[in-house]
């Protein structure tokens, strides 16, 4: 498929006063629109601008949509990279199966964002925290109220400059542990990068809000016992150097960094062990002083370190309820070689061509 | 709030053909927006046209919509009638709470629909198993990648001339238990007419069909043992004149359908119960011959008498595989009370003026 490149003559690179997160996005954005019998077909780069869709599209209805997440980065010599985009093709494409949605070509998208990425490289801030934040996505645009697997989608990129995705940085966040609302169970999307994931965990985020904890950390839907994801990020216990995170068993999100993270830990001597890990397990080891570190990983943040959590109003402080030395470690060598201040030892960076 | 009318000029009413069901849209739609700090305002009854929705915007990304479906009729009399629409708008509320999107004020919406209805009248076909299908729907409209309840919202009303829901009409539909996917878990958003309930489900429905099977029914998702739904629609059992249907328990959407059989039958002399039902309790009750009827119950279908069910490749024959005589009963009187062929017992049509 041709890719065609419609570009503003105008262009406006604005990384001027605080970026915030997902708030201003660039001059242009990727498109192509899939129609059954057809397929993925128009493949463009066009200027930014509002998509026209009819009210009877199937996503403002029955909500198929799925989306990746993957930054850009601009290293100190002026390359342009990105962080094993292509595993946020394959995620999508899996994303895609579980939702009755079309496949895409991986490789030709990923050289769209590549191409698109390269035309939007004034937009790539360059200060501690900050990239140029990538989001690809599918909807589901047929005008029909059956439900049904849609027969019209668009797929498009958009491109956001932004600074940390949590306003207070590395400073650690407080958990409540979360035993009436389910994110996700064994059986339903919540291994997928599917919209409605999100949209329904928005209620529980807001009422540890109110109850004065930053996050909701996610129990199994099945026992209301063991730990699963926190707000949008994987999750990670350090006991000494024996690290635990929930095994992928059907209702956790398989994240990059996730992999990243076990992957670098693993070929740095750590052990690193996929299993159930149980609030009653995380409670003792609080008690006993085994348990030495709670940090989530994620695109967005990286690693987000865990100070505290809560369960049935009790709080239990983890590491001093400050920022472990695995954290910071993971933090600073997977965030080093993101941004190309160390060597990519495991061929994780893309380069993107100017 | 003011409810402002821009109508088109040229009117095409357009019943010809074959109808379907959601296809075709009337010539007008009601629309109202929402913006943080200013509630909703701008409520208009204007020209059916498209929405121009930024990209970024969040329904897009993390599914923040919600819905309902309710049906207009219109009588020999030539009378304009909708079925009890007030539970529809206090469920509009509902799940707009779970989902954390506004409330909306139920009867100025009502009375809104209520004149869009009285709009379209020339839409509303008259053809046994035909209404106005209305369908109200709200989504988040705010530009911006960060999770979190949108603060901007469209609330949209459209109506689709509709033909029988079901292509085979009263015709006994196959269900396939499904004992691998799940829609829906306590804790979750099963209860409510929430978007993504229905992407969940398209995927085990498509699997089912291919297997030959019409229509998925539901297992819960702890125990993967107890009915919750069928497809889109609320389950009974009938064991002779005693009736069973699942609980409301979190997991399952409240119908108005389901409600209003439950009350009809309980008036005229049946028995039901509210109860967990196991899918071992409906293979003992084929095997035994007590379970006499199953049929699904909902707005689109309003009664869909079940002729046989699936589970684990084995298949058993509920009733002869024929419609059984609750069924009818309950589709002759719903439905007539509904097209205003039975009078209205217990207060259920709303009359919508001229």
């Amino acid at each position: 498929m041709e890719l065609k490149l419609t570009l503003k003559e105008n262009r406006k690179p604005d990384l001027g006063g605080k970026l915030g997160f997902g708030l201003r996005f660039t001059d242009h954005m990727f498109v192509m629109n899939y129609t059954e019998g057809r397929g993925w077909h128009d493949a463009r780069i066009e200027p930014y601008a509002p998509f026209v869709l009819d009210p009877a599209a199937m996503v403002f209805h029955y909500g198929q949509a799925i989306f990746e997440g993957l930054k850009a980065y601009r290293d100190a010599a002026g390359r342009v990279t990105m962080f094993r985009p292509e595993l946020n093709m394959a995620r999508l494409n899996q994303s895609a199966e579980r939702m009755c949605m079309p496949a895409v070509d991986e490789k030709f998208l990923l050289d769209a964002i590549a191409k698109l990425v390269s035309i939007e490289r004034d937009w790539i801030p360059t200060e501690e925290g900050t990239s140029l934040y990538l989001r690809p996505f599918m909807i589901a645009t047929e005008r029909n109220l059956g439900v049904h697997a849609s027969k019209e989608y668009i797929c498009c990129v958009i491109c956001s400059p932004s600074g940390a995705y949590y306003a207070n940085g590395l400073q650690p966040v407080s958990l409540k542990a979360e035993d009436k609302y389910v994110r996700a169970a064994k059986g339903g999307t919540g291994h997928y990068k599917f919209a409605g994931n999100y949209a329904s965990s928005i209620l529980a985020s807001e009422i540890a809000e109110k109850e004065g904890y930053d996050q909701v950390m996610w129990l199994d839907a099945k026992e209301r016992k063991y730990v699963e994801e926190v707000g949008s990020m994987n999750i990670f216990f350090a006991f000494g150097n024996r690290i635990a995170t929930p095994a992928l068993g059907g209702s956790i999100l398989p994240g990059i960094t996730r992999r990243s993270c076990i992957e670098y830990l693993t070929a740095n001597g750590y052990e690193v062990e996929e299993r159930t890990v149980s609030i009653d397990e995380l409670i003792e080891g609080v008690r006993s002083g085994a348990l030495t570190e709670i940090f989530g990983t994620g695109t967005a943040a990286v690693i987000s370190p865990v100070g505290k959590f809560g369960y049935r109003s009790e709080e239990y402080v983890v590491g001093g309820g400050k920022m472990g030395k695995i954290a910071r470690f993971l933090y600073d060598r997977i965030t080093g070689i993101q941004t190309g201040k160390l060597p990519d030892e495991y061929g994780w960076v893309y380069r993107v061509e100017d």
